[in-house]
């Protein structure tokens, strides 16, 4: 029988799923932090526990698994490889293993397709994408500095500086105001001005998911916010298919990440299909709704040389929540 | 005789300058930081030893001088007020001063009237304001969060991320790739980006006088940037006048701070002015040439009562430098 191994390591869980060839769930497992940029030690023994669970529930061995794909935060550059190799042969895969961001993983769960287009939008942004020639790209990722713009920690700081900016006089009214007021508890933008001011708070956690009730609501400085979200995401995607030559293709863009998947209506995802038509007017803009964990499997399937069948897509397309995937009873 | 005496209180430097009601030059002092934010006691050393050494070069103790006015970075809110009262009585100056925040005496340093606005743009940014009644407001001066863009500080990182954004495909090829990377000595920006990712390196500082040089050459990219510090200083300036009712009024509107008094050559002046001239028609927009302790100065006089000759106008106004004010021989 041939067994597949998919790791999806995140900065708070990882994940760890192993089916056989025809996509029947045999093991799970689960760990904490697996981003070794965040902590090195527990990113290895997240990774470890996750992949050790999933095997001990599967009754396998490391030597039984046909391939194993590793998707992990903070896999970003060649500087992270030197440090990832060793820590996953630690655990004993020291061969038949692959290693990819998670961004490839998010993009593989979202399409029928070793190929595409992944744009992450959670707590920050990503943008990466494969040709069918198998190269790879990563574009943003990092940080404002480093050129990106959004994701939930910037637009947390988006809704509040735009209330402050409405107060002062800067910016026209927005229903960001009473929103912001009321989640976090103030009378007046002076009161809640005075109090960050006085106490140096820092920027309010889940702010931005006010975006989406303002903007649902017609408000114009959310609506131009997130539309501001969705042409940097554009953006994003268009330089890694120019970068990929993927101009002519048909392939998928994947939408992963809580803001794309969860609150927008299109104030986000309508701009990227803009931008995204215009210079790959074949591609199709998808929102992920399977776990990605999922990419990382058929991705090991992939490397394998094993083709993904349709009943496979089928069968486990419907993962959308790891704590909800059944194991397969025969 | 009346003697007055104006204090400049910065991040850096404090200056203190005291002339007779002729504007005669009879004493100068100066110390360090001045910014209570900054260093508390080291300000109140400072702001002293600046006051002393124009008292002592004067020949004069405090209570001969008619007013004294202290302009402070750092004197934003009521609760700077409380620490700043007693910080100045310590010294001695127990009745006929003022303190105001340091916008403030830059905009009196710029007009021969003793209300107008003031728009400042050097590490930070910030706009302030009086009108003919008297009432002073200020809009913004703190940061991104608050509401703030631009000043040198966030500029250094928006040339750093244009070049980072033209170099990975998400904006186009811009001149401050080659004027960033001469100025830093990298021969590619792939180099450049890996030694900042690797070291933890922050954004490098002066990289926004790169912008002049592009602008200059008509580059878009930083055009851009410099136009968009523009509107943000025509929004503030905006903001200050409708919350002082001065549109009808006639003014003008002091540009100080490094960025628009060296390098600009009217990239961002030009979007100040198009802004202003919609919101409040008879406003003039002037650079200030003059060094801001001589607003203190003047500011002193206004509050003591006592018109600014416009023979005073004449003879202080040509002091740019603090340095090469020079004592009056008589």
């Amino acid at each position: 029988m041939t067994y597949y191994l998919g790791i999806d390591g995140g900065g708070t869980k990882t994940y760890a799923l192993l089916t056989d060839d025809c996509g029947n769930v045999l093991g799970k497992g689960v760990g904490g932090n697996g981003n070794h940029q965040i902590d090195h030690a527990l990113a290895a023994q997240s990774i470890r526990k996750a992949a050790e669970g999933a095997l001990n529930e599967a009754g396998l061995r490391i030597h039984e698994i046909s391939h194993t794909f590793f998707g992990l935060a903070g896999a970003d550059r060649e500087a992270d490889y030197r440090i990832l190799h060793p820590l996953v042969q630690d655990i004993g895969f020291t061969r038949n293993y692959s290693i990819d961001c998670d961004t490839m993983i998010g993009l593989r769960a979202g399409t029928n397709r070793p190929y595409g287009v992944a744009l992450i939008c959670g707590t920050g942004t990503n943008a990466a994408g494969r040709n069918q020639a198998g190269q790879h790209v990563q574009v943003g990722g990092f940080n404002y500095m480093y050129g990106d713009f959004g994701g939930g920690g910037s637009l947390n700081i988006e809704v509040f500086r735009s209330v402050i900016r409405s107060w002062d006089g800067r910016e026209q009214t927005t229903l960001l105001t009473p929103l912001l007021l009321n989640f976090l508890g103030y009378d007046s933008v002076s009161d809640m001005f005075d109090d960050f001011q006085d106490h140096g708070k820092h920027v309010p956690v889940h702010a931005a998911k006010l975006l989406f009730e303002a903007a649902a609501e017609d408000d114009a400085v959310a609506l131009e916010i997130l539309n501001r979200q969705g042409v940097e995401l554009g953006k994003s995607a268009s330089a890694v298919i120019h970068k990929l030559g993927m101009e002519e293709d048909r392939f998928d863009v994947v939408l992963a990440g809580s803001l794309l998947t969860r609150g927008d209506r299109g104030w986000i995802r309508n701009m990227v299909e803009q931008t995204v038509a215009t210079v790959a007017p074949k591609a199709t803009i998808v929102t992920l709704a399977t776990e990605p964990v999922v990419g990382a499997l058929w991705s090991a399937m992939d490397a394998d040389g094993h083709a993904v069948s349709q009943d496979v897509y089928d069968k486990m397309r419907v993962f959308c929540d790891f704590e909800h995937i059944k194991l397969t009873t025969r």
